[in-house]
């Protein structure tokens, strides 16, 4: 688990301080920052570059990949002599994975690819610190950071993944489109409904489920909090969000999302939603809350976006999903391929 | 925040295999042991001891104290040359906090005492694991060890004091008495009140603080859950209730208690049912609920302890609750001194 974390409005201008603690001589600091900070001058020079400190813009438009990693990792030693006093991803997602993923192959040899699975980490990452700028995730506290390889798209799933700090300040995510707070507060949702209702859960994971699955509810549905009330319980719906799966398992929305991902790159937040709609068979409280949340928000789902796929391209998508074995066990128990076949899922991806 | 956790019915067993990756050479893991369990050789014998490995009886007849720590540590001293390569506490509140503040003053120079207070410790502490084998402090996840020292009760709050791992296994709890049972279980909903209803609240505390107070409404008021699943609910709400304190504070229940505990050595979980039962124009909606549930389990709340105190015990005891600023200012804000004055203190523990 993240083993320090401070939370409050404002709370960002404590990582100077912070930081400080963890100076090394001659080591830069390096910033990722999502890239939508990029022309956010206010921001920016709210971020305390000292001496060689760098700041690297990234953009979320992707996911994040293998290769990106390795790249970043490749820049930044030959930018420098000194592996980095630490690694500070700010940003959604996509920046908390990156950041998480370049401090664990700034000390380890090869490929972040060489890493994705349980536990192949041996060498401790480099200092890194999360700050969330959007809520739903949970990779701000994960164990995990879900990167799209050569082979596959997975996890490094290790001890020395999770930040050593996290700063949550709910006011950095002021600002956020209305369609992506939705998808990504969605993506918390769903984690939560999948892990809820799935077979490998124990009462860890269920609390911490729980309480994210009704903190959503009461976002989402609920009209009694102001802005700030709701900013601030998203930001920790999402962190209890993470906390659940961290101990328990996805289901069949992520599987199948990550089918999505892998072919068309569909963002992981509206992925899901995109899945989600159509899984009453599987989740039908819950698809039923979800459409009323779509519908109270006037959120668009895309549709129709497998109508054209190729044969191929279909094939690749159905392989990927059911690759994804321990989310359909966790989803429907052992007797999962009974259940789900590859003609299954192509009659479903046709929906969407 | 604690960086590692088990959880699971049965996970106590992993115990050796975990430690064995922290073992140093010639340095023995100290156990210590709350002494219910000296007579339970079963339970005695999954203990692994090894080489120099120590286990140390502690009785939780007393709560802790800062002298019992230093005797504690200046036998270890003298008995092994290394310092231990990790100290291990198994058993209740009590036990917890001896085993945090043992590692610490392990490391750091002088007494325990010169340690209660905020951030005080600069030394890393020994590496340290705890094992709750009754559920409701929240001791197990906290930043503070509480203890009683030559001035004051006070806890040695730092970045050091929390366990580097703590094994949740709910079976341990299985033979708690009932009464035993209850109110240390109510430690954990007191805590939970105090927090929720206090001025330093943030959404922070206040979605681990819920989750926990749930969780005991669940346990303590509810018809549907198993002996099982109830041990496993109380040890996680125990965990959430502790996570909120951290970042909040208690309140009168706990100020007052303390008062209690300083006097006449009253136990904690017991103090605060004593005190909490009286504060119904403090708690109105959850002293109901709280008898509630002393009826439900037919529970015996100790009454007339303070009715035979010496003058000079009870301004004592007014002297010592009323020290607790944090925790007033946190219940009543920061005019809190125009409601609680000694005449209004002495009126209710008089009732106690």
């Amino acid at each position: 688990m993240v083993p320090k974390v401070v939370f409050g409005e404002g709370c960002f201008d404590q990582l100077t301080s912070i930081l400080s603690s963890h100076k090394k001589e001659k080591a830069p600091f390096i910033f990722l920052v999502d890239d939508v900070f990029e022309k956010n001058t206010e921001f920016l020079d709210r971020i305390n570059l000292r001496f060689n400190d760098k700041l690297i813009f990234i953009s979320a438009e992707e996911e994040p990949k293998t290769s990106q990693v390795d790249d970043l990792v490749k820049d930044i030693k030959a930018e420098f002599t000194y592996a980095p006093s630490g690694i500070i991803g700010i940003g959604g997602g996509t920046v908390m994975d990156l950041a998480k993923a370049v401090s664990i192959m700034l000390i380890n040899k090869g490929s972040a690819a060489d890493y994705q699975g349980w536990d192949l980490v041996k060498q401790k990452a480099v200092y890194h610190v999360g700050i969330p700028t959007i809520s739903g995730t949970g990779a701000e506290v994960s164990r995990t950071t879900v990167l799209t390889g050569p082979v596959r798209k997975l996890g490094i799933n290790s001890d020395f993944t999770p930040f050593d700090q996290v700063i949550l300040d709910p006011d950095l995510t002021i600002g956020v489109p209305k369609n992506q707070w939705f998808y990504t507060g969605m993506d918390c949702f769903i984690h939560c409904v999948e892990s809820l209702n799935g077979t490998f859960l124990n009462a860890f994971s269920q609390s911490y489920g729980e309480k994210a699955y009704d903190l959503c509810l009461e976002i989402f549905l609920g009209d009694s909090l102001s802005e700030e009330e709701s900013r601030a319980k998203l930001m920790m719906a999402s962190w209890h969000g993470g906390m659940s799966i961290a101990y328990s398992q996805v289901g069949v929305a992520h599987a199948m999302s990550y089918g999505l991902g892998y072919v068309l790159g569909t963002k992981h937040g509206v992925g899901n939603c995109i899945v989600f709609q159509h899984l009453e068979e599987f989740y039908p409280k819950d698809v039923a809350l979800f459409k009323k949340m779509v519908e109270k928000h006037n959120i668009e789902i895309p549709q129709g976006i497998c109508k054209n796929l190729s044969r191929e391209q279909m094939e690749t998508m159905i392989t990927v999903a059911l690759g994804m074995v321990p989310l359909w066990e966790n989803a429907l128990g052992s007797n999962w391929e009974a259940i789900i076949t590859p003609e299954k899922l192509k009659e479903l991806y046709l929906r969407m």
